[in-house]
């Protein structure tokens, strides 16, 4: 780990959501996933719009997503990945810091293959939900997250 | 235009329907676009899955995908966008070769705002079944294409 500090937009995020980091990225666990395995990959660096990220950013981003692709496709016994960026809210983004979703999918993990986006949409919002207005909900506890980073740090030592 | 020969798995790709190109990666529109401006950025390389790309690949390719993204938000006066790589037959890829969907978006473009993927995953489908089966279906003409093609390649220029 090269630093301790992780913000997602406007949020700080706990270092034992983290499993994985580079100099520019790092990829953390997820407060609602829609399927095991599912996370966030981020540029290190809060910007709001693919657009915004450099060069070297896209670069460091990208690679970071495909290793932790493979890792987790393995590590969930799945057979495909679904990798999204919402570019903006109009696209579905609430979070106005760039993130990959990445989702290890095998068959039959939604009926219909791409409910998953609408199953994204709808945990995304409930999130803003948490963030934005305190709303009482289920999360996961972090004590669930913690040991769910842990169990995916252990792919990339 | 660094070459006249794009493949897309194995269908051959006209080069009028390329409007841009690096050395390793092509963008090009869309036999049936969900949204006006969805169009399909790929590695030259014929790679089924992202694992299989190298880092220059991988650089390139979103390089690529964040130059196409940001002229055709502006084209189409959008305010979002959407990107997305179904990484593996259980993520809707439909043709074996990785491709990123980028689709720009703006309010209200659908109901739902993730009925895109849907959309996207419809499309697929009767795309795959156009080119695996010869299935009689309206597609949109070489003409159609080659026009958008024209139309995009000026931003590029």
């Amino acid at each position: 780990m090269e630093s301790e500090n992780y913000t997602f937009g406007p949020y700080k995020i706990h270092q034992k959501e983290v499993f994985y980091s580079t100099q520019l990225s790092y990829a953390m666990v997820n407060l609602r996933p829609v399927l095991p395995g599912h996370v966030l990959v981020c540029p290190r660096r809060e910007v709001k719009r693919f657009i915004d990220l450099t060069a070297d950013e896209i670069s460091d981003l990208w690679l970071t997503a495909q290793k932790v692709g493979c890792q987790l496709e393995h590590h969930h016994k799945a057979s495909s990945l679904t990798f999204t960026i919402q570019d903006g809210p109009q696209a579905g983004q609430t979070v106005p810091h760039v993130h990959i979703h990445i989702l290890p999918r095998r068959s039959g993990d939604f009926e219909k293959n791409d409910e998953i986006y609408d199953a994204i949409d709808v945990k995304e919002k409930e999130l803003q939900q948490k963030l934005d207005l305190d709303k009482e909900r289920k999360d996961r506890s972090l004590e669930e997250m913690v040991e769910e980073a842990d169990e995916y740090r252990k792919l990339f030592s």
